[in-house]
């Protein structure tokens, strides 16, 4: 019998306690309703900002075939020493899949290269993400769109390399497009952006939505192979003496 | 009269002056052969790890339209903020080509989130670079490959992100292959990795050689428009009141 | 001194021949208006469907390098033999921009290898298009996104494959998105498609789409480089005996 | 419980009936071995040639998730209406695999849109698969390399679109490299190009390359969700009137 795979959901976990509207919609978290939508076919856990190595310990990471991870104000306040463990992680196979806002933060900026910066507004613009790769198993069970009735606005330029797949992209009401659902591979990694998820909004109780994530942790998971071998290599084949 | 391309080549410049086989190869350094094989179509400055700053002043970059990177033995000495700096300069449409060693450069790996580490040896292999993007502007007037008696071998996997285009692969003697001509994208600027060019080979004076880097220069150049605005966006369109 | 890039605009110039609207927005045939905006640092002709071959002789074709195809009604009635040779030149390194519904043309269909659907509406929505890779050289000298006032929409999901570039994105008044400015690379060649121009609006007078058709004239030049050997080919090494 | 993935290997079957060595290595044909490597977890059919309808009937495609494709001799005597049923269903979702010469099939230079030239060479070549992409859920289980003793060497240039993951580059004794595991997506189906496998070489035995076509199987599995809809399109936003 296969082993189930094993989610960490992180969140910065501030805006609950600070603010009356988030924490009416997210009561034990963001991570909790993100946590729930995955459904009982993987094994989850949680950690969050404020625990001690925020709850990311060697063995922690070691555990986790998926990371997903939420942050917002606090991107400065995670230490450069566990980016740098998360970092080796997924390098290592560990999927990552960044949510929202969390395009601002150290992991996400340290494995693309780029500022991640982009356009925003909150003002309950509606939102549409628009399925662009079909086949891609991330949609699997999505219809063409996923409408939200308020979000946030994100808008391009979105300051991210060109994803090795673009899966869906987003209108506004307000007249922007964002690139919304994108992959990437970094080392022997699979990274999924997912642009929804303001934490004013009830985003991760929509059932598509939800779907997408679940689709995009079993998308993600670790390909099991020996990591790479690098530095010195002595030779497979005979090499001609050259004078 | 259009202006001519603005070229900094950059190099470590110090196996050249410990070496007497690197120095007898290239006696006025690296970057000198480079630059020479540039042509008269570009203007072309030089700078070194061992001037104040590097010799990457913000207004050298400000005048640079297109850097050239070599690097080895030093990757470390080279101070950080310098590197912001260049990172910076390329998210605003530098270009950069990053040669042979300099996959290891902090420049190179803070621009692809990645280990950028490889297999190589010392072995004096014969590599055949075969085009694999025959329609490609950097392979303008290149055969069906390039041919050189002797290099360092670099060897897959070469952890780099999936190129935005794969230009050249190598054939090694030894019975490796590598990703030899690679280009990506990073905010406004186009980068160019081109694997040969080991210190103690001739190879910068290599004809083929030369003229894959000059048509890099080219094909690197800014592209002349606005930087992106972003942050805070004011909507476009009206956006219906909803309760 | 180099010699001018040579293009010719092909057009299906059927519209302006049976519509009073058409034909009052481009009295000399959509194909002038495109040719017009080309300025005058390249060398335009022109072709149309009911010309011998639509124009397109094997001389025509040998002494265009940029090739521009704009059609909607009479995709069917271009011959099966012109499509092929269109094809051909394409492979060997002959630029092709494809416009509009030309999304549905013989040849892109060919060069795509999918079906090319799409939705579409004639409603006067507005059109916005983003800029989403901002170093781009289609996007010199464009801001960070162009607006047309009234145009045709096209909405995803738009059925090629995943461009190697993908340049624009639409944003359409009625609520859909479209991936706009793509570009391919098919052979030797480069394929450029964009979207905006319905043959009710005038909108190839516009500047800035002008502009992005003359950029992407001079993207999609011919390589200069000989066509590759295909078929058997001798060992360029020895092959040890085997048993 | 899940349905079992329901694959059709489809081979040409005619060099096992016409050739004394091909007939020892594969006596049941090559789509036997490649079925039997395929193991118990999906549901294996046959379709060959000579069958009516090349085995491909209409029922039989309804019926198959993944489709495996090994031709050589008799590309040309497929139907043109059988091709067209199989790029269809490719276009609807069911996966493909194309195996070593299938490269010069109709369905795959349809697909593709190019040429799917290549060099070749019968010379009892070594040939060693370099895995290039460590994650991608295709090379699970499989080392860093692939060698095969004896193998029909292919080389570039393989004229196809640049794959939208490339997954191994072979090196080959003669001097040549290749792309040899390459996908692409074309609708919603998912394609896998696999280049080892000429008829006078047990390679179909070989327990790695099992192993690749059976990951390439599990990854090319149809997504399931409604096919898009394409044509005309209501708004699904009110457009202001303009005049």
């Amino acid at each position: 019998m296969a082993q189930k795979l094993r989610v960490t959901v992180w969140n910065e976990f501030r805006h609950e306690n600070k603010n009356d509207l988030v924490r009416s919609i997210y009561p034990n978290g963001i991570h909790q309703a993100i946590g729930e939508g995955l459904g009982a076919e993987v094994e989850v856990a949680y950690a969050t900002l404020d625990e001690p190595e925020h709850g990311l310990t060697e063995q922690r990471l070691q555990n986790t075939d998926v990371l997903i991870w939420w942050g917002h104000t606090a991107h400065h306040e995670v230490q450069d020493e566990i980016v740098k463990r998360v970092h080796n992680r997924v390098l290592r196979g560990m999927g990552l899949i960044v949510l929202h806002s969390g395009h601002f933060s150290k992991i996400f900026k340290a494995l693309m290269g780029t500022s991640c910066d982009l356009k925003w507004r909150e003002a309950d613009d509606k939102e549409r993400l628009w399925v662009v790769s079909p086949g891609h198993p991330i949609v699997e069970g999505i219809g063409e769109y996923i409408e939200l009735p308020k979000e946030e606005m994100y808008g391009e330029h979105f300051d991210i390399p060109q994803p090795d797949e673009l899966i869906m992209v987003s209108w506004f009401e307000g007249g922007e497009v964002f690139r919304s659902a994108c992959t990437f591979h970094r080392g022997q990694g699979k990274i999924f952006y997912f642009r929804p998820g303001h934490e004013t909004y009830p985003t991760y109780y929509n059932e598509q939505i939800r779907r997408v994530i679940r689709n995009g942790v079993h998308w993600a998971a670790p390909t099991i192979r020996d990591y790479p071998t690098y530095g010195n290599h002595k030779p497979l084949e005979q090499i001609s003496a050259k004078e």
